[in-house]
C-alpha cells in the first residue's frame, strides 16, 4: 500500500475541495493500492465522507480547525503551526507512517515546515518547487517556481541536475533536454550568476544542456527542463496562466459576437475548443513537488478545484511509485556546490 | 516637420526590413509631416528607394556596411561604433538633426550609446525600456523590459513615475493604475527590494497604485503599467508571446484535424482568428521607447517584419507630438532617490 497524508484544511476553499477532491482521484485513477491519511477537523471530514461516501481506503486525523493561514509569514506560521493540519500530514511522512504528503496550503509555510520535519537530502543547497507545463510537443518541467527568491549559480545547477531527475520520471524522458532561462540566448547575455550558471551545466557531461533559453523558449518544446530561480519561474508561469486565459476568453467573445462564426462553434469547433481547455487546464498539470526533500511533498494550487487537487495525488502517488527521493539522490552525484 | 533617424542597417534582416518599414509606415500612418533621415549603406539604399519608390520626405545619410552585430557585447560594441548607422542616427538626435532615433540593432548597444549622446534626464537613476502589451480590456504598459537586470528600489519607483508618464500618452490614460509585480500580492511577499519599493510607490500620493500583481494580472487588464526589473520583464515578456502563439498553434492545428470543424472554421471563424492575430500581433506593438533619455529613442524587435518597424516609427512620432521627454520629466517631480 501507498499512504498519502491530507492536509485536508489547507488551500482557498480548504475542506470543500480537498475531499472532494479525494473522491475524484479514487474515480480518476487506479487507486485501489493506495491509503489516505486525511488532517484535518475530524467531525467535518466524518460527516463529509459520510454524506459523500468515498471508494477508498482512508483514517481520519482529528486535527480539529487549527490551521496555518495563506497570508501568515512563514517564520510566524511555524511558531504556531503544531497541531494544524499541515503540520501533522509533514509529521506524518517524516516518521514514516506515509510516503507522501500533499497540501494546498501556505507554500511558504510548507516549504519551511518540510524542511524541518522531513529534512533536505544530503548535499542539496535548497530544495525547489517544481512543475509541469503544457507545450507545443507535450510537456516540460520549470524549476524553481517560488522557494527560492534569489539563487547562486551552484543552486541553480543543483536545479538543473534535479529537474533531469524529475522529467525522467513525471515527462518518461530517458535523456531530458535542459535549457537555463535567460534574456538572451549568447553566453554573453543576462546576469553574471547566469553565466556562471552556464557554465558549471556546461561541464556536466551528464547533462543534455542545450544553453540559454528564452521566455518562448518554455512553451514551444525545444527543453524537457527549464531552469530559473524561484521569483521568475513564479511571475512567468503565472503569466503563461494568464495570457492563454486571455487567448480564450476572447475567442470565446468574438465567437459570441457573430452569429455565423456562433454556428461555426457549435457545428465543430465546441469540441476543438474543450480539447483545448483539457490541454491548458492548470488543474491537469496541478501538484508541484518539492525536489531535493528526504520524502515525498507535493504543494497543489491554493486555488486548485477537486479535479486538480486529485492530480496533485496523482503526483504523489507516482513519485512515490518511482522512488523520486532516490533519483534525486542519484541525479546529484557527487557534492561539488557551494552554500 | 518631425524628422525621424532611422538605422536602416539593424536588426536580424537589416535593409530588408527597415526600408520597406519605412515604405509601409508611409502607407499605413498619417506622415506628410514627417522626413526620415535613413543611415546606412546609401548605394543600397538609394537602390532600394529606385525600385520601390516611397511616397515619403527622406534623405540617406551614407554610413557604408559598417555595423554593430547583435552578438557584440556593449562595452566591445561601442569601441568600434563611430561611423556605424546606429551611431550616426542617435548622433543625429543628439546634435538636434533629428527629433527621434528608432533601430532594430544591438538591444545593449544601443541604450549605451544613447545614454552616451543623448544622456540621461537629470535625476533618472536609469533608463529603461517599456512597452506595450495587449490585455482583455485594452493594453497595459510594461517596464523595464531589459534594460536594467537588476534594480534598486528607487530604480523601480522611478520606473514607476515614468510609466505613468508613458501611459499618459501612449494608452492615453489621465490616472493610470500601477503594480508591482511579484510573487504574491501581500506586502509580506517577496524580495526585500520589492517591499521597499512597495512602501516608496506607496507614499508618493500623485502615484495610482493598486500594489502588487502577479503574473496573471499582466493581461487581465487590471492595471495600466507594470512595474518589475529588465530581467524578470524580458523573460516574462517573451513567455507570454510564446503562449499565445503556442494557442493559436494548437487551435490551428486542432480545427484542420476535423472536417467540421474545417467548414465551422471558414463559416465564420476565420475572421474571428484574424482579429485574434491582429489583436495579438507583436508587430502591432513593437516599437519599445527608452524611458528617460533626453530625446526619443525607441527600440525596435530585432526579429520585427516590415509592419513591426513601421509600427515603432508610428510610436517614435507619437512620442514626439506628446513631447514625451517633458513628460517624463515633469513625472519625475522632486528628486529622491539613490544610485
Amino acid at each position: 500500500m501507498i499512504k498519502i497524508a491530507i492536509d485536508a484544511m489547507g488551500g482557498d476553499a480548504g475542506l470543500a475541495t480537498t475531499l472532494p477532491g479525494i473522491i475524484s482521484f479514487s474515480h480518476s485513477y487506479k487507486s485501489d493500492d493506495i491509503e489516505f491519511v486525511v488532517y484535518g477537523d475530524g467531525s467535518l471530514i466524518e460527516k463529509y465522507f459520510a454524506q459523500n461516501p468515498c471508494q477508498c481506503i482512508y483514517s481520519i486525523i482529528n486535527t480539529g480547525s487549527k490551521i496555518i493561514s495563506c497570508n501568515e509569514e512563514p517564520i510566524h506560521a511555524i511558531k504556531n503551526s503544531r497541531g494544524t493540519s499541515m503540520y501533522e500530514s509533514i509529521r506524518a511522512v517524516s516518521d514514516g507512517m506515509a510516503d507522501a504528503v500533499v497540501s494546498s496550503g501556505n507554500t511558504g509555510a510548507y516549504m519551511v515546515l518540510s524542511k524541518l520535519l522531513v529534512g533536505t537530502i544530503d548535499g542539496v543547497l535548497r530544495p525547489a518547487l517544481g512543475n509541469v507545463i503544457p507545450t507545443k510537443t507535450g510537456r516540460t518541467i520549470m524549476l524553481d517556481l517560488g522557494a527560492n527568491t534569489d539563487c547562486t549559480a551552484e543552486k541553480l545547477f543543483q536545479f538543473a541536475k534535479m529537474g533531469k531527475a524529475v522529467a525522467m520520471i513525471l515527462l518518461n524522458k530517458r535523456n531530458p533536454i535542459i535549457g537555463l532561462l535567460n534574456i538572451g540566448t549568447e553566453r554573453i547575455k543576462g546576469t553574471e550568476i547566469l553565466g556562471r550558471t552556464y557554465d558549471l551545466i556546461s561541464q556536466d557531461n551528464s547533462l543534455n544542456f542545450k544553453g540559454f533559453v528564452e521566455g518562448n523558449n518554455i512553451t514551444d518544446g525545444s527543453v524537457d527542463v527549464v531552469v530559473t530561480d524561484g521569483f521568475t519561474g513564479n511571475v512567468v508561469l503565472k503569466s503563461i496562466e494568464g495570457s492563454v486565459k486571455l487567448v480564450a476568453e476572447i475567442l470565446k467573445e468574438e465567437i459570441k459576437s457573430n452569429i455565423l462564426s456562433r454556428i461555426g462553434y457549435l457545428l465543430g469547433l465546441k469540441k476543438v475548443f474543450n480539447n483545448m481547455r483539457k490541454n491548458f487546464n492548470p488543474s491537469l498539470h496541478n501538484g508541484a513537488p518539492f525536489v531535493g526533500l528526504n520524502k515525498v511533498v507535493v504543494k497543489s494550487h491554493g486555488s486548485s478545484e477537486n479535479i486538480g487537487f486529485a492530480h496533485a495525488i496523482q503526483t504523489a502517488v507516482e513519485l512515490v511509485r518511482n522512488n523520486f527521493v532516490e533519483s534525486i539522490k542519484n541525479s546529484l552525484g557527487e557534492f561539488n556546490g557551494e552554500c
